[in-house]
């Protein structure tokens, strides 16, 4: 995994997505060199570069301008902007001039997961992957019972990491905040 | 328990520990109106005010003259400073002049754990209790080894909290750092 | 705190709730001796033992008749009978014939939240509080939802704990189920 | 990652280290097909799977016979057999025998962590990485400042995660015991 303070940050854009809940998500992926893949709510870009290293092709989507174009910087500088289609759009609109897509992973939806989840149910295939990260619970609950109700296979985890800050020989353990990933699988 | 923001701070001296901790030490002190109580490493006074609604006599030691003084203004604040002896010492230094105890807390050690537990052992009642809190991992075995070395009753819980913040009617879960409370009784 | 272990248990009956978290039930709840309170899915009656050393008088209810009979067996164990009434009754049934009560604890709802809530509200003084611990991510926002949408001026905290098990000198940490503590106080 | 329940089991031998925790190491390791890696304490077999799928070759160790065997049985199981040799042996003579490795994982020491991470050293290349597992707090700290003191750049994470079950529409979630993940790198 590419580390948290390696990304070019801006104070506007949530992210990058911490590198261990990264790492989560791409193992839960099963992401593979065929894969065309969704980034909704892009932010920093840190989902999109760990995808970008493994898919045949990513489609970042984020409503905020300075998102695009703080992704498109991250892409950029590690080198990977080549297999990258930014779109700078509200993820309901951006998702209609979609094609087919193998696994999309949602990082924001700002109270429309109902809606985008159903246009990215529209757009991928039989045993293709939504991946929701949620630090909110209310957003948790949600995209888990729609997903559920999508008759999608549906599993959700709570991880709570904490990392060591080195103090002169000693170490203090810094808790990050708790977050859900959900991965749900379409069945056919 | 007092809520955190209640507590008059400093920026040079830690504390007041966290509310639903404060909640845990004094649950597993089991702390009753006879008790003389030590809070070693008192800081803010977090743990000060809570044992001192509850207990005979608290004496609050730091080595820091500023968390004794913060102490002394939080004790003031909630009116509980007839009961707390503040002595503005290093607890190895401090703890030579105390006399019987039966109970104390240890909130902050500065490489000398072994020696101020040895210290308080030799004040403590039969069934006195030491609880450790610990958010250094090293100081978390060495507390817990020195007290099962001395033959107590051991227990320890690491507690992991996040408390809810409403951002425009969702919830996110902001981490607390972890902790660990260790709770030792002295047996005869 | 009354430790786990020793409470008596049943099988087909869920607690007692852990002792921590009782601790930590106890701490919001701000009970004092003057209070009526409603334990509301009293299961095992762990969390009734502990009001009951507390408060005036205590009302305990569960729908299922065994966790009446184990709830009576601790309360008599612990000598805490006479501070107890129990009621073998649906939630929502038993508290029409409730009057005024100080603070209600909720344990178990079975998908009777937002009506356990309503006639809780109709009989809780001014400066009430209300606690709801949930394990379910779902009930957990329900009740969130529904105590804010009455005004009352609430708090949430997800405790996840780990407790010490001593195994040939070593520790190895045992998690706990997380667990959701809502705390809600009535305005007016 | 190969889900848990996929792996052949044995109720003598620990293992398999839970997914999310496999893909934490994996994703740490920054394993690629050039790496000649070390698997001690290989129990089920779950890194030593994982590893083989990506590295050039796993040594995967044991002291315990039936963990060999069962390791043998899921490689086996995931075609994967071919890349990996099992030694059935206590780490500290096992490693004796070894060549130069460019990653090595503890999942299991016995209380010769210091042993055997000083064998590691002497065969791993320079920034080759050893990451340790550790379950007891004790294993954790003794691990951690043994690498530091032998100069490695270290970094330790503690993993608290919990798993939705699902239980009539609706999510419990079933915590998994914490564990701390340290991974260090040789500096040259
Ligand atoms: N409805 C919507 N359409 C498009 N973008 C949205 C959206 N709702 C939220 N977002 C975007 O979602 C992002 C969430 S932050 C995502 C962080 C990212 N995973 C990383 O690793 O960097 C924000 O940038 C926000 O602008
Ligand atoms: N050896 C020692 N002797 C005395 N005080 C010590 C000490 N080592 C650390 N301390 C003190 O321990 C404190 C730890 S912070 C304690 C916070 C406190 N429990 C609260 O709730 O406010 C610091 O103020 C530090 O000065
Ligand atoms: N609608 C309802 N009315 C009454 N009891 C209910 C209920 N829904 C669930 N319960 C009860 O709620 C209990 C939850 S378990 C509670 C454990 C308890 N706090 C302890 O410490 O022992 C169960 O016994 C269940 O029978
Ligand atoms: N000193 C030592 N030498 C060799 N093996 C050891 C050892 N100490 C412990 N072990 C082994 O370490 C293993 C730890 S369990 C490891 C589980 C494994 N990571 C998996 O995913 O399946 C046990 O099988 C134990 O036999």
């Amino acid at each position: 995994m590419i580390k948290d303070n390696e990304f070019i940050k801006s104070k506007n854009v949530p992210g990058p997505t911490k590198e261990e809940i990264r790492a989560l998500i791409i193992a839960k992926s099963e992401a593979s060199k065929k894969d065309v893949v969704m980034d909704i709510g892009c932010g920093t870009g840190g989902i999109s570069c760990e995808i970008a290293k493994i898919a045949k092709k990513v489609i970042a989507i984020d409503k905020n301008p300075e998102a695009i174009e703080i992704t498109g910087k991250n892409l950029k500088k590690f080198n990977l902007q080549d297999k990258v289609e930014l779109i700078e759009d509200e993820a309901v609109a951006g998702l209609k001039s979609i094609h087919t897509i193998n696994l999309a992973i949602i990082g924001g939806s700002n109270n429309q997961m109902n809606e985008i989840i159903d246009l990215i149910d529209e757009k991928l295939v039989y045993n293709g992957k939504i991946i929701v990260t949620a630090i909110l619970i209310e957003t948790k609950v949600q995209a888990l019972n729609k997903l559920k109700n999508l008759g999608y296979n549906t599993e959700i985890i709570e991880v709570n990491i904490s990392k060591g800050r080195f103090i002169r020989n000693k170490t203090m353990m810094l808790a990050q905040n708790p977050i859900a990933i959900i991965t749900a699988i379409k069945l056919d």
